[in-house]
């Protein structure tokens, strides 16, 4: 029997072009289950946030920013670590995403995934943004928690993802979220 | 006999006129004990993060900000509290100031402010940026913390800080860290 | 149509008698909602967990403590804060109750709350605790936060919450519970 | 010129015998530079934390442990990670160590250390330390940081510490540790 189709939103927390993050959710997109698609949100023209600004209305970018949210049925967090923590950058297009009137993440089923050159792979950047979620109240799956160590010798020169495994282990994680999203419709 | 001269710089993580945490960092500022001048960053004007334009050169916001952080013997964070975490703004602001070539924020003191209209006043967005402060090698003061709740009440509509007690905690605050600073020259 | 009968486990993070916490948990016991049923586990004689000792087979109040997690189809953690974080009390009964074989919390859902004298009550203990939950893969519902602060104004001399809003928040967050545990069968 | 001796107290998070964290506590004891004393506290008989027990005053093992916090010019934790977090037996200890009337640990200069069989090598653990840090004063060196991953091919099956580029780690380490505190004196 064939499961409900559902739509998730990605999210890449980096603007590089290059980026070993919005690479993975590449991957993720091409990797997705039957019955379930995905597209990426564009964070790049997102101003920095101003109560001031947000007096006078939501920017365009944001007001497109937001429908994606609240059209979608899960959202995938991708994202590097900077300085320990989120990066400002996405944190920025969380805070205009989440201000009133309405709040589009709240109920929604996520997940995270973050790539990194490094070891640790970006696992303490994942805790502070679980943190963020229990304030939008984000359902977010527990696992599998996707920390992509070593992402430089995973992901060939054109930022496909060429690592099996990885391959492997993004596809599981998205049949999780699928199954964890119909679960909590 | 005189303590030896010090400067902070002050930066807040609100963008908005009458913010409480910009108005509480302008409360710092005249509330500086003898011996400390503090002087307030301009975040407002520091572009999104992003590699690509990393590679063509600091924006001249960055390179002043830079600048700015390189001249002062300590930091002092005042940060308002944005679902659950630090602001985007001003981890943007950080993720810019902490790239290569140098890293001006390694090795000063710092202290860390937080006010907010409710109850808890900023206490999540502070541990997070105490754990961004492990990675920028900041020597963060552990107390006093300075966590203004009620802020409505303890500033006027002008934006000043009426509240007395407030004051007083701010200026035991200041005092610290100037301590700490001459500590650790 | 009534809903079918769930049993909650509740855990108090303190081993004093006149605990805030264990009275809290008293409350909910007494305020559970139609179709819920709460015992309280007892933590007491857990030994201090030693991977030598359990080599030898788990301790006789370890095995009790995971049939009671086993047998629960939600957890119900109330908790004090100690310096910052959860009791070590409390995470010592983690600690012994995750250990292989199996491991009795995975995919519960689950409440925190806590109480405390002081005005943050407890956040900080929270949030720890939640970032524990990710690896023990409990539900963590996001909301209610109870976060009890100025306890002794709430609770008489004898241990009984007396605060109708306390009363009232502990209720609704009991319902939550109980409709998210419906949810995730 | 010699610099001024300085004792440091070792707390090692596990009671496991065979424990990859008390084997670097006692590499680092071997490691220790010239002008540097490492002693490692036992916690192994301090009791579960329970304020009605307090109140018939301390343990003998906490009167020990805590004039060995008190006499030791620095402290060093090394702490497996359990649960993605402090394990529960070193959050106890502290517990009981930091109630009034006096906080042994207030001042003092400390550096954290951890080992683990996986990749990620307790840095959870480490920055909820980091936290509990906060409130107990400790003046917690920001790097390096030592996460020893991958423990088991590192250490000899005697819990000889064999990995060289990890002993020269740990006696950087400790040298700034020796640095750090001869600074805050």
């Amino acid at each position: 029997m064939d499961k409900p189709a559902i739509k998730i939103l990605g999210i890449s927390g980096s603007l590089r072009k290059g980026s070993f993050n919005t690479a993975a959710l590449r991957a993720a997109i091409e990797l997705a289950p039957e019955g379930v698609s995905i597209i990426a949100a564009d964070i790049s023209d997102i101003p920095l946030y101003n109560e001031d600004v947000h007096a006078h209305g939501l920017p365009e970018s944001v007001v497109r920013f937001r429908a994606q949210i609240r059209d979608a049925d899960a959202i995938l967090f991708v994202t590097p670590e900077y300085n320990y923590s989120v990066p400002g950058v996405l944190k920025n297009a969380i805070d205009w995403a989440s201000r009133p009137p309405e709040q589009p993440f709240a109920g929604k089923p996520a997940a995270i995934m973050g790539a990194s050159p490094g070891v640790i792979g970006t696992a303490r950047a994942q805790y502070h943004l679980r943190q963020i979620a229990v304030f939008l109240d984000l359902k977010v799956l527990n696992k599998p928690e996707v920390m992509i160590g070593g992402a430089a010798d995973r992901f060939d020169s054109a930022g496909n993802l060429t690592h099996e495994p990885t391959r492997e282990f993004i596809g599981k994680t998205l049949a999780a979220l699928q199954d964890w999203t119909l679960k909590l419709k």
